[in-house]
């Protein structure tokens, strides 16, 4: 499968139409969100460079053209179109990892009709689902303290993809580890993980089980201790400790690790029984339902934790599992264009986002303008693909993680907080404003 | 990638564990969701045949042996056991399609421990996600009261895998087509879809938009009404069909379709103006925001609709993005093994699922019993792989579809509906309780 045809059948339908109807002038589409959820006050972008490559990428087999002419809704010569179709677009976008608003491009694709439309589903398919990641990630980090972050959601992402791509997005928002494996080989992210109950309750002694995994484990280990007695588990954990440390390897038990349970009181015991066996090195690890929310608190009650693993409620972003993302048409055959559906207007024409930051470097506002309009402030959008081409090599993961962390680093203390913010300012321009009121309406 | 590295890296440190502690005996795994969500009255079974797939084709690449080696954490006679694995194992299923319940086992897995173990993860994300869409599709389906239903969710789908998944999983409980092509050519499920906003903006006007569509297109159309002003658009629908009936083409508009605004009072009016030209064989088909309980609302206003086309809402299952599904470790080496861990006790043992029926074919109850066990009713697991190796051919989708029609007309009714229903009774035998008192608590 080449990824043509992932796409919404009615791509294709109005690709043909455009075709049939010779519709081949310039197009501008913009994908942004329309609000943001209620739990969110920025979301930061994320999903650029896979866009770009399946941008890159894209043309269609001769098995899946066999299969739109099976179909029996396109022309010959317009399947021979696709045949040799590439997308030869231009795209300016924010950078990955930067924090954005509603109604802020996070792509704008300039290319003839049929190819700005076709591209339409998959774009969102992949931008939306990075950027939803990335930015429930960014509210975890925020909380987390400078504690480390581990993905541990695989099992309950939407699928292999899913569980990949949000490893992806939650390092580059500032997580420090994933647990699925595929995603640490093929981003370069850092790998953790250890045990599961199973593996303690396949022995008959969880005193055993701990040995053992120790025994045969070529690194440091993580000890997870609450398959049966959470604090009977930490004082064998602390007793196998201080039996290492009398053949110097007291450094092969790093972490515990608790899953379940009143967290913050069994830390603090688990915290106390280790520090009290003369284990002050080995680090508490925590998990089982947590999020932004529970992190907050367990800090709030002064848990003694060192790392948090977070799985199912990053992997799904499950208080706000989607967000309101579009891809609107706003400038077509040199004239505006504006959708007028209740509630879903749009503001046309091809746009640019400056961000105006005071003295202190912290941002103040953002301006939604034209793009030949100019505002105070950085441009935001900077052009990253010209005639189908991306336009130099894409930055490090570890790079756009930096920015990332220094980019939410300069948001308002007020959007840096898990509650819900009076929202940020973006101001739109007279330049739109008026392109709005000259748009077709008909 | 092959996809072995699709797994949760302490799969394979556990896995590197067993092998070098030689704990090689087998062990039974199940897998079942702990608690339904609130708002979800039962499941249904979706996934089986892609994880058989998957546990047939499970083998390590020699690139994917290579990045274990380099993490540094396996030794080279493990490693060389991996790169000789097969999943060996014996796996009993819920058909896909099947009504299903808290604790239930939808996969009773049977295999070495280390096989077993390494599985886990891909599994759940399989099984999870199949049966977390299938499930809310199922109640759309409950509720549309046989009005034909359309899954329109790519675009914000968890990246490319959900959408095309969520195609499968949606068509299994009931949906009749998706707008997703690659989902429709690799399922064989009847892709559906005609024009978005952007084809009637890219037109300077709307009447000239819907005459070109109709033009080139190929099959009957559906036109959308709200780009602009739903109703204006509608009456010019009614033109258009009077001028092509003139010609003998009435049938190339076979529908149109509202997604926006207050879509009860708008489908009734444009039904109004159709009928009112002449044009009672068109269809309307609504879509925007909907999910269940929108359905179930546009019928009780008594909308004149013919069709939904559901997104977001099916394919991230808005309402509960998650289940809370797992898969333990319920007996190793000839002993029952259990969890403890406060909130996620498991019952030891493998089991079977028993559906007892009332005269009328209506079920009454399930009983969840040791599988050496008896029970009034019909055992719902089957073996569907033994030794590793499919018995049989997965039945065909149609088939799997019509089983879940089948087998959900028989709850009772009052699981049928989008309210929360008292839970249904899933009674626990005796022999599941005396293992569960057997297991070792250390």
């Amino acid at each position: 499968m080449s990824g043509a045809l992932l796409t919404d059948l009615y791509q294709l339908t109005m690709a043909h139409a455009y075709f049939e109807l010779g519709m081949h002038e310039s197009a501008v589409f913009e994908l942004f969100v329309r609000r943001l959820p209620g739990q969110r006050n920025f979301l930061i972008a994320a999903g650029l460079e896979p866009a770009l490559g399946y941008l890159e990428g894209l043309r269609f087999t001769p098995e899946e053209l066999s299969y739109l002419d099976g179909l029996g809704l396109f022309s010959a010569r317009f399947l021979e179109h696709l045949a040799g179709l590439r997308f030869s677009g231009t795209v300016h976008a924010l950078a990955e990892g930067t924090p954005c608003f509603a109604g802020e491009p996070l792509l704008r694709v300039t290319a003839p009709l049929l190819e700005a439309q076709l591209i339409e589903s998959r774009l969102l398919n992949i931008v939306h689902f990075q950027t939803l990641i990335a930015s429930k990630a960014a509210r975890c980090v925020l909380v987390a303290g400078g504690r480390r972050l581990i993905d541990f959601g695989m099992r309950r992402a939407h699928e292999a993809d899913a569980a990949l791509w949000a490893a992806r997005a939650a390092y580059l928002a500032g997580f420090d580890a994933t647990a699925t494996l595929e995603a640490a080989r093929r981003f370069g992210i850092p790998a953790s993980g250890t045990m599961a109950h199973s593996y303690i309750e396949a022995h008959d002694s969880e005193e055993q089980a701990f040995r053992h995994f120790v025994e045969v484990s070529r690194s440091p280990t993580t000890l997870l201790l609450d398959t049966y007695d959470t604090q009977r588990a930490a004082r064998r954990v602390a007793s196998l400790v201080q039996r290492l440390r009398a053949q110097g390897l007291a450094e092969r038990v790093s972490a515990v690790r608790i899953d379940s349970g009143d967290l913050a009181r069994e830390s603090g015991a688990v915290r106390a029984v280790l520090d009290a066996h003369d284990c002050p090195a080995v680090r508490i690890v925590l998990s089982g339902g947590l999020d932004e929310y529970r992190i907050a608190q367990l800090l709030e009650e002064r848990s003694p934790v060192d790392a948090f693993g977070v799985g199912t409620a990053l992997d799904a972003s499950t208080d706000a599992p989607v967000l309101d993302m579009a891809y609107k048409l706003q400038h077509y055959a040199g004239r505006p264009r504006r959708k007028r559906s209740a509630g879903k207007e749009t503001w046309p024409g091809a746009k640019q986002v400056y961000r105006e930051r005071d003295a202190g470097g912290v941002a103040l506002r953002d301006a939604l303008v034209l793009a030949e309009e100019c505002a105070p402030g950085e441009p935001l959008l900077r052009e990253v693909m010209r005639a189908g081409r991306t336009l130099g090599p894409a930055p490090a993961l570890a790079a756009v993680r930096e920015h990332c962390r220094s980019a939410v680093a300069e948001l308002p203390d007020s959007l840096r907080t898990l509650g819900a913010a009076p929202p940020y300012a973006v101001v739109l321009s007279e330049g739109v404003r008026g392109l709005a009121a000259a748009a077709p309406r008909d």
